[in-house]
């Protein structure tokens, strides 16, 4: 087992990752306050895990709460299926809730966490490959709305993150890849050499080589553990984790969500980045070339989907976090591991982009 | 006019107090930060008070949503309203979010605040003698669930209060008899010679002297801006302001949100821990009657509601956020100035309160 700690002061926490780490108590006893734990879940992972954390921790009063699977469900009437499992129990403020699922689980159970009672302790427990490598790690914690990804939400840190690799064996091939486009985005925004690593160890991880993937989780998470300590709250260099997400989050909204997981939307978010930032003369062929064959590589796809249109996606993106004063701000690229958040760019060039882009 | 500053580092901000406020734009400008701005009212308060900060606010563009008005209103599904207008106008991250109105707008539209996008600027423009002297500072903020009042919150403070004296002529006399509950508190709690000056100033303030109230506006915030300062996220001594609210929740909760008003559920509840207190030794005979003898005359219940039993007592008290190791705990008093806040006292000199109390 490796530990990470993403250093924030008096709110530290580690990040565990392994084998089996479901099975050891040891792990997630310093963390919980109380007797008191609610595991909220959902009815993809609960069959397979469920049974397992709560004879790790029984000697708990242990809770559930099962929600449905998907992006879809990552709203304010699921959050509310939350509270009430919390209310009809009657769980206080010494409550510990723990996440077991991936992304939409995380972000939802930290989201709830954050605001029961005007927050209670949390735990993550993320069982995809996308929630160990990211959305686990760093506090941000969100439900949908739905003319926007992510619009409600809190920055709300977990007492510690439990990675355990054994639970990506049962993980469908489509969620392996969507994790692999996080993964990526490390090498792509800030680690040449991992991204090198990855160009290298692709088929490896595919195959799902644990070795392999312990590697890739550790250092993504190393990755985004070091660009949180220098800027939680996202007032400057982390939105650079936001690489493809503006694109992205377009897609999600407009294809619904759920119909294009969160990693294949970024996927295809962080293909057109480079490819913008290659017209724009930023970033050489060469690396645009690398970047979004590395993706395809991952099996993931390297554009939008072909029922979008330009104005779609600017309609979409008016109403991105990443807009200020009424400018869309992207990151974009000037090398390989070199990447800006910028509205400073040729407009004529992205709309001509953007129209090729969605063949319209 | 006076400013107040409650203190908490990079967080502090201004509470101005005076006459006609609202018209002065200098008060809020330093507190605004882009051009986006959306208020928060209810359909009692916007129609006297709206224009006038709109005509205040000319130079930013302002956007409105105009909510019922009713504690009854303090849920998820109206919170949504405020996320669908922001949404709807494509409002970004640079947005400021004002509060105009009482305690209900106040704590709804600084939650929502806390959460749109993980967080906006926030402004407090109080419009109730309750939500000028307690709610509007020191950064609670939440929705009721029906299981429970306040359930579902953040702590998240405004960036400037502005108690403008002048909107409380317009208020019903029922409504600021509530707003006198929290101020008669913080002269039991902690201020004796408030206290007094509260015994002998009761007939100006339900007069509605304007120097009278500005005065009791003025002790109330410096109270609570001194315990806010010392205990921000409620881990000890900032629990004493719950004086009388264990109570007062579960006979909102009971009654249905919006019946009794949250001032006058807390009056009854601090009548009723005073008497508590008094049967348990602890509170003489002569201070609870002082108590009570205020609370009655600010024109408030000093019972609880002839309906409830003293078995809805306690069902609904053990989801209370003062719940800790299936322990309630109540906020009591030693003395007229000096609360506790405790679980441990003789339970069944309590049941014997409660019953009695109840009449059942």
């Amino acid at each position: 087992m490796k530990t990470l700690t993403v250093d924030l002061g008096n709110r530290s926490y580690p990040i565990h990752i392994g084998q089996h780490l479901l099975t050891q108590v040891a792990l997630l006893q310093p963390h919980i306050v109380s007797k008191q734990v609610l595991i909220v879940s959902n009815d993809t992972v609960a069959p397979l895990y469920l049974d397992t954390l709560l004879s790790t921790l029984s000697a708990y009063d242990c809770y559930t709460v099962v929600l449905k699977d998907g992006e879809q469900y990552k709203s304010l009437d699921t959050l509310n299926e939350i509270f009430d499992a919390a209310l009809n129990n009657k769980l206080n403020r010494q409550l510990t809730m723990i996440a077991l699922g991936g992304g939409v689980i995380g972000d939802m159970a930290g989201f709830a966490a954050s605001c029961y009672q005007r927050g209670v302790n949390f735990i993550q427990i993320p069982t995809t490959l996308l929630a160990q490598v990211d959305s686990s790690v760093g506090g941000k914690t969100a439900v949908n709305h739905p003319l926007g990804k992510n619009m409600i939400g809190a920055f709300y840190q977990p007492r510690c993150v439990l990675a355990d690799i054994s639970t990506l064996d049962t993980l469908p091939a489509r969620e392996l890849s969507a994790g692999l486009a996080e993964v990526i985005k490390y090498g792509v925004i800030r680690d040449v050499a991992f991204f090198e690593w990855l160009e290298q160890n692709m088929d490896a991880l595919l195959a799902r080589n644990s070795e392999v993937l312990g590697y890739a989780i550790e250092r993504s998470c190393r990755n985004k553990a070091e660009i949180v300590e220098q800027d939680e709250h996202e007032r400057g260099m982390r939105a650079l984790l936001n690489l493809g997400h503006t694109f992205g989050h377009a897609i999600e909204t407009a294809c619904g969500y759920g119909v294009w997981l969160h990693g294949e939307a970024v996927a295809a978010g962080m293909s057109m980045a480079a490819e913008l930032s290659y017209r724009l003369g930023w970033l050489p062929a060469n690396d645009m070339q690398r970047i979004i064959g590395l993706i395809a590589r991952a099996k993931l796809p390297v554009k939008p989907p072909a029922t979008m249109s330009a104005a779609q996606f600017m309609d979409l993106m008016a109403v991105d976090k990443k807009v200020e004063d009424g400018k869309v701000r992207f990151v974009l690229l000037k090398a390989l591991g070199d990447a800006v958040t910028t509205a400073d760019f040729d407009a004529a060039i992205f709309e001509q982009f953007l129209n090729e882009s969605c063949g319209a």
